[in-house]
């Protein structure tokens, strides 16, 4: 018999139809011999419903009273799933953040969780009744809800799994595991059956979406065996293992790419020491967080360009800071441009593979696509091109790599 | 400076532009000199939808998981009403019920508030912060969450009065106080500035929608001074108070009908002691509430014919029972009439004036409209007559009593 922690997003607990459906794979697992914890998420789109409504009636809202209208899609949710699983015999019970409680700091809208206690469902477990957990909910020091940002039901589900001590934790979604590339871009994408953590973690923070990075680190530490699978199709999923775990190790794993980028070039940079803290301390002041940098000297030696990428998002107020501090830094010129992705192949095999860099510029190279910026670390090759060439260059890295289906 | 509880039903909280002018108007209470608590409903409809859903989950469904979905509704509006206060400079903080904590028995859907812990509130109340309370919400012993039937949101709303021994408990609707009757009906109707709580518990159960029942007895029993005013007009409500501060007190306060109304008649029972025991009882047992009774005695002096009027809803499963229970029962016939309504002249002054009951039965012979069945207490008269001489029979009382404008 296994413990597992079954978490199900917005999209398993859409509508009553889908609920009920839900209800019906944690009976069969159940069935199967399991023991059983649920947590569940808002339904789809709930959440932005809500968070929608606080911007209406407060833009500059009360992150506390946030929470207190954010958190209630989750409540609703765990109501509506207990009693599914009641309607077809299995004994349920809902569980809201307090009453467990799952305790957190006191950040409130991306609180992190200190712990959850255990100890009233793990007795009901052994019974044979399945815990219904709010997810992305949680009990600040003085007593306020609080949530856990985004991924936040995620993040529960792997801190509930490590406090049950469960064998593993699934988290049922609407893809059916993680691609070695975005199945909508690469036809010929296929599901990795495992992933180690460190390449779940490259993966989810170079742009794929299965995951958020925080429930994949957390799950790494506490050592939570992770699953991701699809509520709509009965089919094994991907699971997120130890690197030792991976038997047959391909160089790379996947192909990852994000949209959400943008290029900020400051031109003919006085070349002297404190010149890139005097840029890259402004912007995090106004926490805006920088990826990729890279520096090139310029002809005479003397100045340089600086090229650095950041978030879509964070490019208007990025300018504004760095045109405040202009005189301060001394630049001659800057350029912005949001007109770039960034492309990313990961696989723990490159530690122990030279060449996977050079095979990644030679195929770009031979598409005609220009490398913008680069930036490595031990398990990943990342490269800022222009947004048009996305698709190509996903596709002919796939295929340079090996990594079609056959 | 008084202390002032305000209650803000659905329609004051439909969305974010009313959710603003209800935050306009709690400061608008505290720039004129008050302390204010806050009392909110969810918004309008928002309620009813849930109450769906966990139909279509579960039609038999756990009332304990019941509570868990269906109270959410107030907690967003608790946070946005906050966010709403607070956007216009008012200190406010939303407080759920099991952080005061609201405290109830266990009767989950139904649940009665056994008392509310103010220390939390009190002191902040002093200090100019607006506890904003969902409604309608309570903490069962076990720590599990309960609500409070129909009609909650007033309840919470005059305990909270009570327990924070406010000077007055306004609550805000979407109609501007207690009518003379319904002025949908009655063109002449006239708001009336006063009502005695005997006479609005008479009018609220005789099917004049403005108050539950409950809320009045609660108000009437903690001495909690009641007002019903719009959210919508500037402009005083309809205060319930105790009878003596009725200076100009009219025979008649109001008339109200109720068309919830059904009526089945047991033709020829045998006329003997524990006939209406084995009628009634079933009944009961079935949880179907019956309201009126009348008995007479067929011509032979052995049988006779026996009439009671019961909620419309109830009409198929009293039927049911009857038809069950014939034999024991021994009734030669059963009819029953779903088209009846209940039309009901109520007034403190009955007690003092003789001939209240013959002119309503005068009134409504002049028009031709046949009473089926009668039903007094001290302060009310109620018969039961053809649904479509409904409106027919309020206008005619209402101009008989003199209650209409001049």
């Amino acid at each position: 018999m296994a413990r597992i922690v079954c978490k199900f997003g917005g999209t398993s607990v859409a509508d009553s139809e889908r609920i009920r459906q839900t209800a019906e794979r944690v009976k069969a697992c159940i069935d199967a011999g399991n023991e059983v914890a649920v947590v569940v998420s808002a339904m789809a789109g709930v959440t932005e419903q809500l968070i929608a409504r606080t911007r209406e009636v407060s833009p500059l809202h009360d992150a506390r009273e946030y929470d207190v209208v954010v958190s209630s899609g989750e409540q609703v949710t765990a109501g509506l799933v207990a009693l599914a699983l009641q309607r077809i015999g299995v004994s349920a019970r809902s569980w809201l953040a307090w009453q467990l409680p799952v305790t957190t700091d006191d950040t409130h809208s991306s609180a992190r969780i200190r712990g959850i206690d255990t100890a009233a469902i793990e007795q009901r477990l052994t019974t044979g009744e399945v815990p219904v957990v709010v997810g992305f909910q949680g009990l600040a020091p003085h007593q306020r809800l609080t949530t856990l940002g985004r991924g936040g039901s995620d993040i529960t589900a792997v801190m509930l799994a490590a406090a049950l001590n469960a064998d593993q934790c699934d988290i049922y979604t609407d893809v059916d595991g993680v691609y070695t590339a975005d199945p909508r871009v690469v036809a010929k994408a296929r599901k990795l059956d495992k992933i180690s953590y460190e390449e779940m973690l490259e993966m989810a923070s170079q742009g794929a979406k299965v995951l958020q990075t925080r429930s994949v680190e957390l799950a790494m530490n506490q050592g939570v065996r992770l699953q991701v699978l699809s509520s709509f199709v009965d089919a094994p999923g991907t699971f997120l293992v130890d690197e030792d775990e991976l038997v047959e190790r391909q160089v790379i794993s996947g192909i990852a790419y994000s949209r959400d980028e943008a290029k900020i070039t400051l031109m003919r940079l006085a070349d002297r020491p404190g010149v890139a803290a005097s840029i890259f301390g402004p912007l995090a002041d106004a926490a805006i967080n920088v990826d990729m940098i890279v520096q090139s000297a310029s002809e005479d030696g003397t100045l340089t360009d600086l090229t650095f990428s950041l978030a879509k998002s964070d490019l208007d107020r990025a300018i504004a800071v760095l045109e405040q501090e202009r005189e301060k830094i001394g630049y001659a010129d800057l350029q912005a441009d949001s007109g770039v992705v960034k492309v990313s192949v990961i696989g723990v095999g490159m530690r122990s593979h030279a060449g996977v860099a050079a095979r990644m510029f030679q195929t770009l190279a031979e598409k005609g696509i220009n490398i913008e910026v680069i930036s490595t670390s031990e398990i990943k090759v990342s490269v800022l091109v222009a947004e048009e060439y996305t698709e190509l260059a996903v596709r002919a890295l796939h295929t340079a790599y090996g990594l079609d289906t056959a």
